[in-house]
C-alpha cells in the first residue's frame, strides 16, 4: 500500500526508499508531518515517544522496524545477521515495554526468520523473509479490519447519526480502524452518514485522532465534550453507538477507554444499541467475566495539568481510571471479523470460536 | 462579613478602607488573589472580566459596586448625587449584559435611593442608604443559600459519598453556595463526606471552581473527568448527586451547564438520587416544562481550543450547548431555602409556592 491508496493511515512502507513512512501523531491535530524511518533507533524513539501508537499500528511498526534494523547488514555470514537481528530485536523490545503487540510482532518476525534458517543460508533470501511477514502482518490487520466493517455495515444505514469514543480508527491499526472501519465503508458507499466524536477526556483522543482522520476522509464529524453525549442522544441525532475495546470477557463484558460504559448506560436509556467493534484476538475466553479484567489507574496530571495548563488546585486528589467495564448486558451486538454476535455472548462467542474463520 | 470568617467567599466588604475585596476567580486555581476595589471603572472591570462570576456573586458585586461609584461624592446636592448615580449605575449595567442578576441588583439599589429620596435631602443619608441594601442584598443572599444547605442536610449522612457538577459553591454566590452548601453544612458539624467533583468540561468549573473551594475549606474532594461519573456509581462510591441549576420549569425540568442531564440519568440506572438545589427565584413558574427553556449553543473554540492550545483539527464542526435540560422524571427531590420538594412537582411547586415563606 502506497500513501495514496487512503487519506488515513498511520504508517507505510516505501519500496523506492526502503523506508518505514509514519505519520507522527503527536503533532496531531494541528500538523499532518509525515517522518522517514531507516534506523532502528529513529522507529524505536518513534514508538517510545508515542508518534505512533494503537496496538495494531505499534506491531505493524516494530515488524518493520526489526526488518530496517538489519536490512543494511553485510550478506555473507548468516549467523551474524541472525545474531545483529535479536540484538536490535531486544533493543526494539524496550521502546514500550507495556505494548502487548510489540512483543507479538517481534516473537512473529522471529519465528518466520528461524524457520527460514532451516531452509536457506542466503542472508538477501532472510531479508526477504522478513520484509514478507511485515507487509503480511499489515495485510492481515488490514484485512480483519476491513471485514469487521463489512460485517458491521448492515447495522447502519445512509443517513444515520452514529457517536463514538476515543480513536478506534485507522490511525490505531494499518488501516480503517475497528468501530470506524463500517463508517468508512459507508463513506466508500457515498452513504451521509453524521458522525458524533466525544472528545475523550482526558487524552482527548476523540479531538485529536478520531475528528482529525474522519475530517481527512470526508467524513461528516462533529466534535463533543463527552459530557454532551447525552444531550446529542435526547435530540435524536443519533442511531447508534460504535465503540472500540481493549478487551471483552467471555460473558461479552467489555473493557475499553473510560467512559464507554457511562455511554451504553445511556445508550441503553435512549433506546439506542451500542456495539463494540473489535478483532477476534481481542476476546479473551480464559477471563469470564469483566470483574477479572484489571482497571489501570494513572498519573492525576493528566486530569490537573490536561491542556499544558494546571487546570486544579495542586493538592487536589484525583480519581484516573483509563478503562471502564460495561457489563454485557447493555451490549446489543460485538462485531468481529467472523461475524457479529448477540446476546446471551456466553453462548455466541463460543459459538464464534467454535466457527471455521 | 469580614474574610476570616469563611474560607470560600467570593469578595467580602472591608468597612475600614471602604474597599470592596474580591478574589479573582480568573487566578485560580493556580493563585489566590484579593484585589481590592474602590473605584466603578475597577468594578466594571472586574464584571467584565470574569473575575467575579456565578448569578448571586455578580449581582452583590453590582450593589456595592454603584455605592462604591458615588461614595466619594460631594455631599451638598441631592440632585448632582442623584444624576452621578444614574450616570455610573448605566455605566456599570454595560459590564456584562447578559447578566439578569446585575440588572436585578442595579434596579434595586435605584429603587431604595429614589425611595430614600422622598425622605431625606442629606447627600450623607442616601449613601448610608445604598451601602445598606448592599449589605442587604448580600445578607438575604447568605441566609437563603444556608437555609437550602439546612433544608437539603437531612437528605445527607456521614461518611457518604456525593457527586457534584460544575460550580453551584460559595464562590458563585454570597457564601455557602447552593449544591455545596449542604457540604459546607455537614463539614462544620464534623461529618466526614467524599465529594466527586466533575471536572466539567468544557470551561472546567469544576476543577478550577468546586475543587479549589471545597479544598480551601478542608473538605475531601476528588477530582474526575465527566465521563468518570459512571464509574464511580458502578463503584459504589457515591451515593447522591447534587446539583445547581440555572432554571427549574413548573413541572420539575431543570435547565443546567450541560452534563447534568447525563448524571441524572447514570443516577438513576444506579439507584442513586439525584438532588436539585435552588433559590426560589431560579424556578420558573412560567415556563410550563423543559422545552420552553432556551438551550445557548457557545463558540466552538471552547471545546477546541480549551485552555490556550488546539485540541481539535482547524475546521471541524464543534456542537457546544452550554446547558441541558433533566426531564422532572430523573429529579429525586429539588431543594429550595423554604424546603425540600418531590415528585410530582406539577402539585409540590405549586403548594411550595403558596406556602408563607
Amino acid at each position: 500500500m502506497q500513501r495514496g491508496d487512503r487519506a488515513v493511515c498511520p504508517l507505510y512502507w516505501d519500496d523506492d526508499t526502503g523506508h518505514i513512512v509514519l505519520l507522527d501523531q503527536t503533532k496531531l491535530p494541528t500538523e499532518t508531518v509525515w517522518i522517514h524511518l531507516n534506523r532502528v533507533e529513529d522507529v524505536w524513539s518513534a514508538i517510545k515517544q508515542l508518534k505512533v501508537r494503537g496496538a495494531p499500528a505499534i506491531g505493524i511498526a516494530a515488524a518493520y522496524g526489526v526488518y530496517v534494523a538489519v536490512a543494511d547488514e553485510p550478506e555473507n555470514d548468516c549467523k551474524a545477521f541472525y545474531k545483529a537481528f535479536v540484538e536490535r530485536r531486544d533493543y526494539l523490545a524496550t521502546s514500550r515495554p507495556t505494548a502487548v503487540n510489540l512483543f507479538w510482532a517481534l516473537e512473529r518476525m522471529t519465528r518466520v526468520l528461524d524457520e527460514a534458517m532451516q531452509v536457506t543460508d542466503e542472508v538477501a533470501g532472510l531479508k526477504r523473509v522478513l520484509l514478507e511477514e511485515a507487509h503480511t502482518i499489515r495485510e492481515e490487520d488490514a484485512r480483519i479490519c476491513r471485514k469487521i466493517g463489512e460485517n458491521a455495515l448492515p447495522l447502519l444505514r445512509d443517513g444515520m447519526g452514529i457517536l463514538t469514543h476515543c480513536n478506534a480508527g485507522g490511525l490505531a491499526t494499518s488501516q480503517y480502524g475497528t468501530a470506524l472501519s463500517p463508517i468508512y465503508l459507508a463513506h466508500e458507499r457515498g452513504w451521509k452518514l453524521n458522525v458524533f466524536a466525544d472528545e475523550t477526556r482526558p487524552l482527548l483522543q476523540g479531538a485529536r485522532l478520531t475528528a482529525w482522520e474522519l475530517l481527512q476522509a470526508g467524513v461528516d464529524v462533529t466534535l463533543i465534550c463527552d459530557s454532551m453525549a447525552a444531550v446529542v442522544m435526547a435530540q435524536k441525532k443519533v442511531q447508534a453507538v460504535i465503540v472500540g475495546c481493549d478487551r471483552v470477557a467471555a460473558n461479552g463484558d467489555v473493557a475499553n477507554k473510560v467512559g464507554t460504559y457511562g455511554l451504553a448506560v445511556l445508550a441503553k436509556a435512549h433506546d439506542i444499541p451500542f456495539y463494540v467493534a473489535c478483532p477476534l484476538s481481542t476476546i479473551d475466553m480464559q477471563a469470564k467475566t469483566g470483574e477479572h479484567i484489571p482497571i489501570e489507574e494513572r498519573e492525576a496530571e493528566e486530569i490537573s495539568h490536561g491542556f499544558g495548563k494546571q487546570t486544579a488546585p495542586d493538592g487536589v486528589t484525583v480519581y484516573n481510571p483509563a478503562f471502564d467495564v460495561t457489563p454485557h448486558t447493555y451490549v446489543s451486538a460485538i462485531i468481529t471479523e467472523r461475524g457479529i454476535v448477540r446476546p446471551p455472548f456466553d453462548q455466541s462467542l463460543k459459538t464464534l470460536f467454535g466457527k471455521v474463520g
